[in-house]
C-alpha cells in the first residue's frame, strides 16, 4: 500500500474535497457549531476524525438514534451498592474536557437531546446540568459538530429550524473520480486500472436516476468491492456483493445494476 | 469592537426594536405573566437576559421540549445511599427565591408542565408540590416568562386557550435594518460597510415568498456570517457556510438564495 | 380600590351571574356531586373558592392534565432511607378529612383517575384504596366538584357518558357587560369610564364570530388589561399586549381586533 | 321515607326488572361466570350488590379503566424497609376467599386482565400466580361478574368472542314507568305525584331519537333530580342541572330538552 | 352422569373430532412443535391437556396477551430484601423439567416472546437466558404447543411466516352432530333428547352466515346452556342467557337468533 | 442415516448452493461484515453456524425482535444485593472474545442497536460501551454478520442505506431440486423416492404465484413433513399438517394446495 503524507504524520487519511478544511477552522476559531449535510459514506465522519486529529483535538463521538435521549449525552446517577455516584454522559465529557462532540445523524436524536444543546450552541456557551445542580461553561476548545443526511425521502426526521440557524453548515457530495480513485486505492491497496474502472463503475451507477435506488453507491461501498478484489475474489462476484446487494433486493433493479457491471468488468 | 452602553454597565447586550422593556415593566409590577412570541434568533431570549439583568433580577432558564415534564421542573426525590432526598427542580427553585423563570418554547412542553404553571398564573400565584406535600406562595419578585413561535407550519403544537388567557404578550418580529446593523456590528466587529451589505441581503431573501422557506434568514445566523468574514473568510463562502446551507438542502432553492448572494457580494 | 363585602368577610371576590350559589348548596346538602361546565376564565375556579370559603368548607384543588392518573390522586409508597411510607394523594386527604374535592378541567385527565371516582359518586360515598388495603368512608362534609370545557372543538377528550351521569351539572357563561364591569372594576381598581369601555370592547369582540377565534375574550383578559392601563400603559398599547395577542397569532386576524379596539379607545 | 322491605332485611335496596334472579342463582349453582350488558345508570351495579347480599356472599368491586392490567387485579411484591412482601390483588383475595368478584366496565381493562381470567372461567376454575409462583383453585363459592355497555359507539372497545362466550349473559334495560317510578320514590322521598311526572318526562327524553343523544336519561339522572326537588329546589330548575346539563353540553340540543321539560313541568 | 371412558382413567374429558391424537404423537416422536388452529371453543385447550395426561406429561400453560413478553415467559431476577434471585418464568420451568409447554393464542404475544422461541423450535432446541447467562437445552420429553384463532378479523395480529413455518399445523373445526351431542350430553348431563335439539339449534345458527356474527356458537356455549337447563331453567330462557345474548348485542341479530330459538323449543 | 461428510468432521449440517463460503472467507479476511438476504427457512442461519464451526471460529446468536435494544446487546447493571455488577450482553461479549456475532433478523430490532453497530462495522472497529465507561477494540477474529428477509411485504420494517452500505451483502434462495433433495434426504432419512416427490411438490407450489401466499414452502417445511413420513404417517396427512396447514388459513387457498398435494402422492 502506498504510504500516503497523512498517515506518516499518524493522521487518519482524509482527501479534502473542497473548502471544508478552511470553513471548518474558521468555525472553530469564532466558536461556532458545524453541521455536516451529505448522503450516506460520503467522508463526513472520516473528516472530523481528520480535523480533529489535526488540531491535535480530542474528540468524542455520539451516534444518535431514535431513542438517544438527553439523559443519555448529560449523564446520570448510578446506585452502586449503597452509595450514588453522578456519571457524565459525553456531552458532558465533552464540555468539561473541551473536547470535540461529533453528534453523528444528530436529526434521529429525541428532542430533548437537540434542546439540551441550545445554551451550548449561543453565545451563552453554558450546558446545564439540572438533575446534577451544575452549569458547566465550556472551556475555548469545545467544539460541537453534528451530522445531517438531508437526503432521506420524506417521513424521516427533520431538523427544526431553530436548531438548524444555531449552525455554520457544509455541505458533501461525493467526492470527483480523480478523488474518489485516490481515496479507494489509498484503502484498498487494489491495483490502479481496476480502482478506475470500479470508480467509472459507481458514476455510471450514480448518473442511473431511473433505477430509483433509495440512496446510490457511496465511496464506503467501493472501497469493501476494491478489498475483496484486492483479496483475489473475482471483479463481478465481488461486485454483485459489494455494490449490487447492497444496494437493492428488487431483482429487476438487481439485474440492471448488474447489466451495469458487465458493461465495465 | 466598538464598546456599547450596556456593556459598559455588565448588562448583556440587546437592542430594544419596540416598546417592549415598557410591557414587561408594567407586567412586572402588576405579576402578570408574558408571552414572548416570535420567529427563532429575533431575541426572545436576549431580551429576557437582558430585561433580568436590568431589574437585578436572577434568571432561570428551561428550554422546553417534548419531554419536559411537571418533574423535571418542580423536583424529585433522589435515593442517595440509605437517604433520601427531595431535590428542588428549576421552577421551585425560581418560585422560592423569586427569581425570573423563562421557559423557553413552552408550547413544545408535556401538558403537565403548562397545567402545573396554572395556580401560579392567576390570583393565587401559589406552587403546589403534591408529591413534597408543600404549597410555596411566589414572592413578589417572582416573574413568569414563557417563548413561543407562531410560525411554526400545521402539525406543531399549539398552546390551548386556557394557557394563553393567563399571560400578556408581546409580539417580536426582526428588526428594521438600521437596528439590525448595530446588532451585527456590535456582535461582530464586521466593517460597517460589510454589515450593511449583509443586512440588505437578508431583506431580500425575508421578501422572496417564493423560495418556501420553512423559516428566513434570522438575525442570528447574520451574526455567525460576520464573524467568519471578520476572520478573514470570503463573503461568498461565508455566506454559503452561514445563510444558505443553513436555510435549505434543496439545491434548486441553494441555487436561488445563493443568486441573490452574488448580486450583493 | 374599593373595598367589597365578600373581602370584608374575609372572602375571595366572587359575583354571582345566576342561581348558581343555590344549586351549590341543595347539591352540597344532599351530597351530589358537581360539574362546572364552561369556557376558560368565566370563573368556574373563582366559584368553587368562593362556595367554599363561604361555607366554611376546607378546599382541596388538583389541576388535571393527560398525565394525570389515579396513583397521584390517590397516593402512593414513597421509599425513605430504609422505611417505606404511604403518602395520600390530594383525592385521600379530601375523602379523609371531609373537605371540598376540586379537579380543574376533568377531562384531560387519564381514564383511571375518573374510574377512582365511581365508587364516591354513587350511593356508596366510598373510596378504595386497593394499594394501601384500605377504604375510606367519606364523611358528610366531603363534597366532589369537576369543571370541564365543552367550548373545545372536536379532537379534545369528552367525559363518557357513565361519568357526567354521575355530576349534577351547571353551564357558565361570560356575564352581563353590568356584572362584568362590576368584576373588572373590583379586581383592577381602574376608572369607571375606562372599565366600562373595555367591558363594551369584550362584547363587540365576542359578536365577531367572523373572526374564527378559538376561544374569545375571557374576563381574565379583561382584568389583565385593566391592570396594565391602571398602572399608566397607554390604552392602545395595553390592549394589544392584554387582549390581540393572547388571542390570536394570525397577522390578518390580530388587525381585524384591533381594528375594534381602534373604535373603543 | 317509606320503609322498603329489602332495607328492612339489611338489603340494599334492589327492585328487579325481570328474571335476572333467577338467572343470577343458576348460574351461580353451576358455577358459569356472568356478564351484565346495559346502558349507563341501569342497575347493574346495585343488582350484584343486592344479590351479593341476598344471597351472603362477600362481594369485591373493581372498576375496570384503560390502566387496569393483570398485576393489578392479582397482586404484586411490596418493598418495606429490607422485606419483600407479596400482596393479593382483588382478584386474588376474591379467589382465595371464595367471593363474588365484580368486574365493572370489564371491556375498559387492558387486555393482559381479560386473558387472566380464562383459567378461572373455564372447567379449571384455577387462577395462575406466575410472579408468586402459585396456583389457587377458587373455592365453590367463588364467582365472577363483569358488566359491560354495548350501547357505547364504535371507536369503544369490544369484547372479544373467545371472552364473551365464557359468559352466560343478562340483558339490562331501563325500568318499567310503574317500577322506575317506585325506585325513585324509595331513593329520594319525593311526592309520589312528582316522581310520576319525573318518570313520564324520562320516557319522552328516551323516545326522541332525532335529539342524537350519546346516551339517554338514566335512572341515576331521575333519582338525583328527584333529591334536589324533594330538598326544595325549583322543579325547572333542578330538571336544568340534575338532567338537561348532564345530557348534553350543545345549545340546540339543550334547548330541545328543556322545551320537553317545560311541558312537562 | 354417565361415566365416560376417559374420566375413569383419570383423563380430563376430549372427544377426538380426526386424527389429531395420531399427529399429535408424531409430531411429539419427532419433537416437532405443533400449532392448533381453530375458532374459539372448539376444543384446543382440552386438547392439549387431554394429550398431555394421556402420555403422562407434566404441562404448562400461558395464555397469551398484548402484554406478554419475553421476560414474563423466560423469568426475572427478584429482589428480597438485601438478596437478590432469580425465578424461572413458565418457559424456562417447561424447558428445565422436559414439560409441554402450552402457548395459548400465541398470536396475541409480544414479538420479542415469539422470537425467543426460535432457538426452542429448530434442530438447536436450546433455550438462551441471555440474562441469565444460560443456556439450556431442552430434554427429549419438552413439547411446544401454541393455539392461533384465524377466524379473527382483519386487524388482529397475524403470525409470521418465520414463525408459523416452524409448527406442525392441525386445523380444529366444531365437531359432527354425533360427537356434539356426545359432548355436551356428557358435561351437562342433560337429557339426551334435549341435548339434541341444542345441538341441532348450534347447528341452525352456524348455517346463518346472514347473520354476520364476528363468531358463531361453540360447543362451550352448547355446555353452558344445557347446564343451567339441566339445573331447571326453561329452555328458551336458557338458550336467551346461554347463547342470544352471548352471541350479539344487536337488538335486531339478537331477535333472528331467538327466532331460530323458537323454531326448536 | 447416511453419513455425511461434514457430520463425520464434527460440523453441522449443510450443503452450499452457490459460491457463499467463498465470499465469507474473503469477507472474515478483510473484516467486512456480512449481510445474509433470503426467504424464511432458506438457510441463512444455518450456514453461519456452518462456517464457524468450519473455520473453528465461536459463534453468538442474537434473535432480533420488535424490543430488542442497545442495552439488550451490550450489557447492564445488575443490582446484586448490596452490590452492583455489570453483565456484558452478547454484543460485548462477542467484541471481548473475537467471536463471531450473528443478528437474525436485524431489521426487527430497534433502531438504537442497529446505530451501536455504526462504530464496529467501519474502519474504527470499536464499540463504545458508554454506560461502563469503556471502549472495546475488536480483535481480528471478530466478525459480524446479519439476516435480513426482504421478502417481507411492505409495511416490514427496512433497512436505512447507511446501515445497508456498511455490509457485504450475499442472496439466498431455495436450493435447486438435486440440492434440495440431498438436505431432506440427510435431514429426515425418508427414503428417497419419497424425498423427490416431496421436493417436486415443493417445486410445483412455489410455482403457483396465484396462490398469493405471503412466503411459500421452506425446505425447513419439507424436512418437518419427511421426518413425519419417515415415522409412518401417512403421506397425505403428513403433508396436510406439515405443508398445507402452516402455509395458510384460507380454506380456498389451502384446498388448493391440497390439489396439488393430490397430484403428487
Amino acid at each position: 500500500m502506498p504510504q500516503n503524507a497523512d498517515d506518516a504524520n499518524g493522521l487518519p487519511y482524509y482527501k479534502p474535497v473542497g473548502r471544508e478544511c478552511e470553513v471548518f477552522e474558521h468555525a472553530y476559531k469564532n466558536r461556532l457549531p458545524l453541521l455536516l449535510k451529505g448522503p450516506t459514506g460520503s467522508g463526513k465522519s472520516r473528516f472530523v476524525e481528520y480535523m480533529s486529529a489535526k488540531m491535535k483535538l480530542p474528540m468524542i463521538t455520539v451516534s444518535c438514534h431514535d431513542e438517544t435521549s438527553a439523559v443519555d449525552l448529560l449523564g446520570r446517577y448510578l446506585v452502586k451498592g449503597s452509595e450514588t455516584t453522578w456519571q457524565d454522559g459525553p456531552m458532558t465529557r465533552a464540555c468539561r474536557t473541551g473536547a470535540v462532540l461529533y453528534l453523528d445523524e444528530i436529526a434521529e436524536a429525541r428532542p430533548d437531546t437537540i434542546v439540551a444543546l441550545h445554551s451550548l450552541t449561543d453565545h451563552r456557551r453554558i450546558l446545564y446540568l439540572d438533575r446534577h445542580d451544575e452549569e458547566i461553561a465550556a472551556p475555548p476548545t469545545f467544539m460541537l459538530i453534528a451530522s445531517f443526511n438531508p437526503g432521506y425521502q420524506k417521513g424521516w426526521k427533520e431538523l427544526k429550524a431553530s436548531t438548524r440557524q444555531r449552525f455554520v453548515s457544509i455541505e458533501f457530495q461525493y467526492p470527483s473520480e480523480a478523488v474518489e480513485s485516490e481515496i479507494v486505492r489509498a484503502e484498498s491497496n487494489l491495483d490502479l486500472s481496476q480502482v478506475k474502472l470500479l470508480v467509472q463503475l459507481a458514476g455510471r451507477i450514480r448518473n442511473l436516476a431511473e433505477l430509483g435506488l433509495a440512496e446510490t453507491v457511496s465511496t464506503r461501498l467501493l472501497v469493501s468491492t476494491a478489498k475483496l478484489m484486492a483479496d483475489g475474489l473475482p471483479a463481478r462476484l465481488a461486485c454483485d456483493v459489494g455494490i449490487v446487494q447492497p444496494l437493492t433486493d428488487d431483482a429487476e433493479t438487481g439485474a440492471a445494476v448488474r447489466d451495469v457491471v458487465a458493461l465495465v468488468f
